[in-house]
């Protein structure tokens, strides 16, 4: 896509964890086998993904409507997931 | 395991991102799949991992070792992986 002079890049940032409540099986594997070796000491592991994507829009407001749009349809899901969004302009 | 007194509670968040030249084939099928839907301005889509636990510590230098050591040993892949790790007291 050839990019046009008044549209911005932005790099987003995406912070994807599973909501409270819902039961994180692959999180609970690392936390054992972490408390199997030597580290009893780390506790309430999570784990969640995290997405870093380029966004070309107009302004950061406009960015981050797109970024969340696409979020809520197809990065995370929205049933069983939050996410945080952090935008940059590069 | 009993909480000592002299001991702190610590909220590390870990992103882990995989190494620049290493391949993402699950970032790219998500890439395609956003360019298929109403998404082509979003690309360099890159999915990591975002880890969230809890170290027990008499300082921020020590759980900050402790994380560290867990990330290399088990939580990441430092031979394809970087990880960020931000601690908080909590």
């Amino acid at each position: 896509m050839k990019k046009r002079n008044f549209m911005k890049m932005y790099q987003a940032s995406i912070q994807i964890t599973l909501k409270k409540g819902i039961l994180d099986v692959q999180g609970k594997a690392v936390e054992n086998a972490l408390h199997a070796i030597e580290f009893p000491m780390l506790t309430n592991l999570r784990i969640g993904k995290h997405v870093e994507l380029n966004v070309e829009a107009e302004d950061k407001e406009k960015a981050n409507a797109l970024v969340t749009d696409a979020c809520n349809k197809l990065v995370a899901n929205p049933i069983i997931e939050d996410f945080k969004i952090n935008l940059t302009e590069v």
